[in-house]
Parts: structure tokens; C-alpha cells; sequence
């Protein structure tokens, strides 16, 4: 390797984001490339979706050296039924012990929505499930990370929409494995996101810190998320504001967007990198 | 006519729900219908857009006898430069005189933003263009209703998208002109919402209020917004405690989706009318 190599050390990658990889594929190339970390998605993980399994999977990152921020994601939580709300958890505690095994810091939690529910009682299902999951995650030296997700998403994804109401949950159950991952995707646009984000850090709960860009003309509500510069959100702003407030943990790039998947995966890893370079 | 033909006394349409009819058809159906008001959309209007021209407009609108809650839209006062902004000044003045002209109790505005501008200084360019209207407004019988848009227009559309920063702005300026237009496509996700409804009616701010929904499934950010009963939100609620503040006003249908342009007009009128009885 050169000298004059990129060391990317506080750079993690979620595998989504190159959703083309397997997680062998994954593991090589970031490593390759000097990339610090990555953060699993359980796609790569669960049999069911095409995963290789825990074991393997846990085997694999552990002799990679790669640190690993998070695993995701777990959530959920809001349910229509008292016995889906408790698969809920019990899915939940399952992952716990899957990041536990790949060495994770935290479970990221898409906390979940039912259309039509009231959004009180959907917040409520979700304060009670992460309650419930809270003590095994810290016994398991796991924490639960919310991560806030953009109001376009309230219906179906995520009753939690605002960095303020990820605290709220945090306030009210006072755990310390229980706390925020802030994804400027999601929250950029909020006038009490920088207030925000410094209360989660002296609050200690500002667990995980994401990184993209909102493309200006966004075509699709899923999968056209914009990498770092492709849109309007000054993300490096942002990551000198984490950083001045004291966090010490990875940025993450977690980037959905169905033409850079279609890209020569290699040849995008290059462009997140520099791009990654760009917005420092 | 019949008279168990339903009246929607209380019910506004805005022009651009139908966007395949001109000004005429709209007036004659609506009419025709039971329908008591519509908002009018300035394409229908400006010549440059393909209209048929202030005078004319407010000719037939005036002697249709329907009532016109808004002049739909404004704004846009977030702007790159201060010509530009003077600009919109100047525009939403012209607005104004041509609400006053349609009878039309308010103009609508979506108050605009400049991609990658900080969200605090559009607000500012938004509170002082505002301002530098309200006096002729006033003068000319017209509200301004500052219509907070969902986040996920805030880089290019709105820089104001919560109830909560419409009445920051409308506390600021403290004028009698200027108010909220709240449409529940927009805040219905909002933890504040309710609480903000009642402050808004206390303070006298609420002067619209727009009814449609949102789509479980939302394949398009600006073209596939539900017709009420099409999705999560509840309007009917929504509805009642508008009732229950007090306000008079209509309950305008505004609606863009291109499933719904593509249908017989008539027919989907019919639609509209069924789906805003059965959200009472």
C-alpha cells in the first residue's frame, strides 16, 4: 500500500449501500480501500432474505479487523396486535445477541408505524417495546439506537420523526443503553435540529451519526437518497458540529439509491470516498 | 334540482384538483354540483400560464355566485438575490389586487426556499417579504395564509414546514393580514399538530383549511396525494376539531394525482363529493 493512500478511520459504510455485495464482497473492499468500519445489514446476515447466517457472518467480520458501528436494523415496535408487538421484542432481543456477536455497538431501530393508528399510541408501542429490550441489550453490551426518521416515512415506517421525540423516549426511560442515531437524511430540515443534537450529546445518547445528501429533486421516496454533494444538505456542517459536541464514533455513509446500485459497485466505493474527502 | 341533492355548503374545491378544466368548466360544475365555493389556481388565470386573464376571471367567478376562500398561490419569497426578492414583493402585491378582485378571502402562500440556503435565513426572507405585503393586503380586504409544507419540500419549495413556524412568523409580525392555511396532507404526521390547531384558532390565525390524504404507498412527492378515504390520515377528526375551535371557514379539497387527472372529471367529482361526505 501507499503511502499516499486515503485512510478512511472514521468512515463506517452501510453494506446497503453497496446492496450489489455480499458481505464477503463488502468485508474485502472496504478493507481494501482503508475503510474503517461498516455497519451489517441483516440481509447479508438472516437465511431467509439470502444471509449466510450469525455464525458465519460473525466469523467473517470478527477476522476482518473492520470495526462495526451498528447493526441493521432492528424496530419495529408498533404493531396492530398485543402478540405481533411481542414477536416485535422478542425479534428484537435476537438481534441484540446478533450484534453482540459481530462485535456491534448498537442495534439502529426503525421503530415502526401502522397506518391509521393514532401516533400516541404507536409512540407509546414503541417506548414500551425498546423498555423491554432495553436491560438485555445492556447486559449484552449492545446499545439500542433511535433513529428518527423523516416525516415522509410517518405512516408506515417510523412514528418517530424528529430528533425531539427520539429524546422524549430517551427522557422517559432513562436507560443507558437506550439512545439516538442522527442521520442528516432525516433531519436536516429541522429548525431544532443543531439544539437537538447537542442535547443528545450531553445527554450522552447521541449513539450513531449518519451521512448522505437530500437530492433537491428527489424522485422517489425509498431509493433515491443523494450521496455526500448531490443535494442540498451541508453535511459538513454537520459532521463539524458532531465532532465539536464531542462525538467520537464513525460516520456513517448509509446511502439508498437505485442508480448508483446500478453503478460498477468499485467504481462508486471510489466516489463515496471521495465525496466522503470532500464534505470533511 | 332535486332536493335530495346534497349541499356542500361548507365545501371548496381548488381548481387544480381538476386540472384537465378550464375556469368555465370548473365554475359550471361545481355549480352545477351543490359545490358553494372553489379556490382558484392562478394558471386558469395568468395569460402566460394559459389563462383567460384577471378581468375575465373575475368576471365569471364573480357572477358564478361562488364563493372563493383562496387565491391560490403566493409566495415564493425566498429568493437567491434582494432583486429577486423584490421581485416577490412585487408579484404577491399584484396577487393581492387580483384576490381582491376575485372576491377571494386570502391568497395562499407557499412561502419558498433556495436549495442549500441556511433554512434560518429563507425564514427571514420569508418574515420580511410577508411583512412587506401585509399593509396592502389589509388595505385591499385579502388575508395572507402562510401554508406550512410537509419536510420533504423544504429545500426547494417551503423553508416553513410545521404549524409551529407559520405562528413563530405570524406572532413576529403580529398583523392582522397574515395567518396559517393548514392542510392536513402537510402536518398530519406532527406531534404538535392538535395544539398548534388550538393556538392558531386562539390567536386568530387560522384562516384556511385543506382536506385530502395521504397515500400509505406515496409513489410521487408532488403528484400523488390521496383523495380523503385514500389513506392514513384522519380527516374526519381533523374536521371535527377545526368545528370545535370555531373555525367557519370551508374545507377546501386540493388534491394532485395524476390517476385522478386521467379519469373522467365528471365522474371524479362525483368521487370527491361521496369521499367528503363519508369524511364528516
Amino acid at each position: 500500500m501507499s503511502i499516499e493512500k486515503p485512510v478512511f478511520s472514521k468512515v463506517a459504510i452501510h453494506t446497503y449501500t453497496n446492496k450489489p455485495w455480499n458481505l464477503q464482497e463488502c468485508i474485502d473492499r472496504y478493507s481494501r480501500a482503508g475503510v474503517a468500519a461498516m455497519s451489517v445489514w441483516r440481509n447479508l446476515i438472516d437465511p431467509a432474505e439470502g444471509g449466510i447466517g450469525i455464525d458465519e457472518a460473525a466469523k467473517r467480520v470478527r477476522d476482518s479487523g473492520l470495526a462495526v458501528p451498528a447493526l441493521v436494523r432492528g424496530g419495529f415496535f408498533s404493531r396492530p396486535t398485543v402478540e405481533e408487538r411481542q414477536e416485535a421484542i422478542d425479534l428484537n432481543r435476537r438481534y441484540v445477541d446478533e450484534a453482540a456477536a459481530l462485535g456491534a455497538e448498537m442495534v439502529v431501530l426503525v421503530v415502526g408505524a401502522v397506518p391509521g393508528l393514532e401516533l400516541a399510541e404507536a409512540r407509546k408501542q414503541v417506548k414500551d417495546g425498546i423498555a423491554a429490550v432495553a436491560d438485555h441489550a445492556r447486559e449484552a453490551g449492545v446499545k439500542l439506537a433511535i433513529e428518527p426518521l423523516h416525516p415522509m416515512y410517518a405512516a408506515d415506517k417510523s412514528c418517530v420523526n424528529r430528533m425531539a421525540e427520539a429524546r422524549e423516549i430517551c427522557e422517559d426511560l432513562q436507560h443507558p443503553a437506550v439512545g439516538i442515531a442522527a442521520d442528516v437524511y432525516h433531519i436536516w430540515w429541522d429548525p431544532d435540529v443543531e439544539s437537538e443534537l447537542r442535547r443528545a450529546a450531553e445527554q450522552n445518547t447521541l449513539f450513531g451519526f449518519h451521512i448522505c445528501d437530500w437530492r433537491v429533486n428527489t424522485r422517489h421516496l425509498l431509493t433515491d437518497r443523494g450521496l455526500m454533494g448531490d443535494g442540498c444538505i451541508h453535511v459538513a456542517k454537520f459532521r463539524r458540529l458532531v465532532h465539536s459536541l464531542g462525538f467520537e464514533g464513525y460516520h456513517e455513509i448509509e446511502i439508498f439509491n437505485e442508480e448508483y446500485w446500478a453503478m460498477d459497485q468499485n467504481e462508486y466505493l471510489e466516489l463515496i470516498l471521495r465525496r466522503e474527502e470532500a464534505c470533511r
